[in-house]
C-alpha cells in the first residue's frame, strides 16, 4: 500500500543491494525509517522487539532470517539453531512456527551450498503467497461491506470498528482486516473506520490511523473503552479484526481487548468478523483459552507511553506513580461462539471445525 | 484517606484562612498541589477542566461555589446565575444537579445577608454526609469481600477489578468503589486490586494506583483491554466500579469502558457491583442508554497523553499522526441486567426499580 503516494511492502528483498529491508515500525507514525536486516541477531531483535509485528509479517520476516543465516553458515547445526532462536522470539503468533517449519523442511533436504538461494526463494514465495492470500481476503470481505452498503441511504457511510493493526503493516501487503476496507474504498463505497488505539502499544493509533490516512480512508481514532458505547448507539455496522492464532475450532487469539469488543458486538447484534490467512490457523488446537500461550510483555509498555512532544521530538511519558506494579498480557482469546464468521483466502466460513472443514478439508481430521 | 501518612480530604474549608481548598488532581500522581478556589470562575474551571472530578466530589465542589459567590454577591440574580453556570460545567454526573438544587432551595428562602453563612454550612453538611454515605458503602460492601475471602485458602488473596477512579479522590473521603476495599484492608483481608488505567484521561493510572499505593493496598495496573482476559483465567473474583448517574431502574452510567467490563463479568459469571451514594441516582430516569446525556470531550484527551518524562518534568506526547480525527465519548451506560447489585449507604440491592424501592421507598413512585 502507499506511504506518501509511493507503494511499499512491509518487508522486501532489495535486488540492488541484495539485502532484506523492513519498515521499522517502532517509530511510526512520527518517523518513517527503513532498516536493513544484515544478520540473524538483527532478525531476532526485529521480531522480538517489534520493529515488525503482526502474525503474517512475523512469519515472512522469520523466513528471510534463514536466507541471511544460510549465507553465513549453511550447516545443519546453524539451521537448527536458527529455528530455535526465532521460535523463541514471540510465543503467540502461529505463523512464525508455520514459516519456520516450512523453511526447515525444505532446507534440511538440500545440500549446504544450495541452502542460501533456496531460503531466499522460499522466503520470497512466502511473501508473495501472503500478499495473494490477503488480496483474496479483501475480495471475499468486500461482499460483507457491499451488503451493508445496500441497506444505507444515499450518502450514508458504512461504519466499521477495528482493533489493533491488522493492516498492511501487519502483513506483507493489503492487511487482513483492512483488505476488505481497501477493496471497498476502491469500489467507492464510503467506509468510515473507528480505530481502537489499542493499548498498551497503541498500534491502532500509531499504525492503523497512519495507514488509513495514507490511503485517504475516512476514520476516527477512539480509546479502547469507547467501542461498546458506539455499538449501543448504532454507530457501528460491522467489526473486523485480525488474529494471531486461530484454533481448528474457530477460537480467535488476537491483541488484548478483542474479546471485549466481541462481547459488545454480540450484545448489540452487530456482526463480528475475523480476517485471516489460513497460515494463522493452528489446526491441532480445539480450545483457545486453555491451549494458546499468552505472551506477558514488559511492564514498561503499560507504565510508559511513547509519542511526539510539542517540539516534534519523540519521548516516553510515565503515566502512573513510580514503581507501580503491572500485569501486561498481550493477547486474549475470543471464543468461536462470539465470532460471526472467519474471512479467509478461500472465502467466509462459520467459526467452527465444521465451517473450517468446508473451506480447508485437507487440514481437518476427524 | 492518607497521602504520605497525612490525612486529607479532596476538598475542605480552611478555618484559618476562611478559604475553600482542593487537591488539584490534574497533576497527580507526579505533583501534589493544593489550590485555593477564591471566586466563582475558579470553581467553574475546577469542575469543567477536571481539577476535581468524580460525581460526589463535583457535587460538593459546586456547593462550596455558592458560599464564595454569596459572599461576593448574595442577590437572587447572582444565585440563579451561579446555578446555571455550574450546571453547564459537566452534563453527565447527577450529583451536580442534586447539590445545586439543594443549595438553591435553601438560599432562596433566606435573606441576602443570611446566604453566605448558610451556603457554607450546607456545603459542609453535604461534605460530611458524603463522607458518611461512603463510609457506609464500605461497611456494606465489606460483606461481599468477606464472603469471597471465606472461599479462599489461607494466604490466598481476593482479586478485585475496578475501573477509573471511584476512590476517595472522586468523593470527599473514602471513595465509593474503594470504600469496601479500604474497609477490607482494615480488617486484614488480603485484597489485590487490578486497576484499569482508564483511557483517555488515565484516572486509574493517575489516581487509583496513587491512592492504593498511599494506603499500602496490593495492586497491579492494567490496560483497559486486559480485564476480560483476566476474568477468563479466573484472576478476578469481583468487580466494583462507581457511577456518575444511576437511573431509577438501575442502569449505571459510568466512565467509558465500564459496560465492556460488565459484559465480560457476565460472560465469566463474576459478580459485578456498582458502589454509589444515593445522590447519584436520577430517580426520574428509566432508560439510561436513551436518556442520559453522554459528554463528548476534547479530542486532545485521546491524541495526547500526559505523564512524566525521564528527566522528571511533566509533558504530553501525541500518539497518532497529526490531524487524526477523533471521537471521545466520556461515559457509557451499563444496563441494569448486567449489574449484580448496587452497594449504597443503606445496603446492597438488586439493580432494579424494585430493588431500589426496598432501600429508598421515599423516592420511588409507582
Amino acid at each position: 500500500m502507499k506511504i506518501g503516494n509511493q507503494h511499499y511492502r512491509s518487508i522486501w528483498f532489495d535486488e540492488q543491494s541484495q539485502h532484506v529491508k523492513i519498515i521499522d515500525q517502532r517509530w511510526l507514525p512520527h518517523q518513517f525509517k527503513i532498516v536493513t536486516l544484515n544478520n540473524r541477531d538483527a532478525f531476532i531483535a526485529a521480531i522480538g522487539d517489534m520493529w515488525v509485528r503482526g502474525a503474517p509479517l512475523i512469519g515472512a520476516t522469520a523466513a528471510y532470517a534463514f536466507y541471511v543465516q544460510m549465507k553465513k553458515d549453511p550447516s545443519h547445526q546453524s539451521l537448527d539453531q536458527t529455528y530455535d532462536l526465532l521460535l523463541a522470539t514471540r510465543p503467540t503468533a502461529v505463523n512464525l512456527r508455520w514459516a519456520l517449519d516450512k523453511m526447515r523442511a525444505l532446507l534440511t533436504r538440500l545440500s549446504e551450498n544450495q541452502r542460501p538461494q533456496a531460503a531466499l526463494a522460499l522466503a520470497q514465495e512466502i511473501c508473495e503467497q501472503d500478499v495473494e492470500r490477503n488480496r483474496l481476503i479483501g475480495v471475499h470481505g468486500l461482499g460483507l461491506i457491499k451488503k451493508i452498503a445496500t441497506t444505507k441511504s444515499p450518502g450514508e457511510r458504512v461504519n466499521i470498528l477495528t482493533h489493533c493493526n491488522a493492516g498492511w503493516l501487519a502483513t506483507v501487503d493489503w492487511g487482513t482486516a483492512t483488505s476488505p476496507i481497501y477493496h471497498a474504498a476502491q469500489e467507492n463505497i464510503h467506509v468510515h473506520i473507528y480505530v481502537d488505539e489499542t493499548r498498551p502499544r497503541n498500534q491502532g493509533a500509531h499504525l492503523t490511523a497512519f495507514e488509513l490516512a495514507q490511503q485517504n480512508i475516512d476514520h476516527q481514532l477512539i480509546v479502547d473503552n469507547a467501542g461498546g458505547h458506539l455499538m449501543q448507539h448504532g454507530d457501528i455496522d460491522l467489526v473486523i479484526t485480525g488474529t494471531d492464532r486461530t484454533t481448528g475450532s474457530g477460537d480467535v487469539c488476537n491483541k488484548i481487548g478483542t474479546y471485549l469488543k466481541a462481547l459488545a458486538a454480540r450484545d448489540n447484534d452487530i456482526p463480528f468478523y475475523v480476517a485471516l490467512p489460513s497460515t494463522t490457523i493452528d489446526w491441532a488446537l480445539s480450545n483457545g483459552i486453555a491451549q494458546i500461550p499468552i505472551e506477558e510483555r514488559d511492564s514498561l509498555e503499560v507504565t510508559k507511553i511513547w509519542g511526539k512532544l510539542d517540539n516534534g521530538t519523540v519521548a516516553q511519558v510515565q503515566i502512573c506513580p513510580d514503581n507501580t506494579p503491572v500485569a501486561n498480557p498481550a493477547f486474549d482469546v475470543t471464543p468461536a461462539r462470539l465470532v460471526t464468521g472467519l474471512i479467509t483466502e478461500r472465502g467466509i466460513c462459520e467459526a467452527s471445525k465444521l465451517g473450517l472443514a468446508k473451506l480447508f478439508p485437507e487440514f481437518v481430521t476427524n
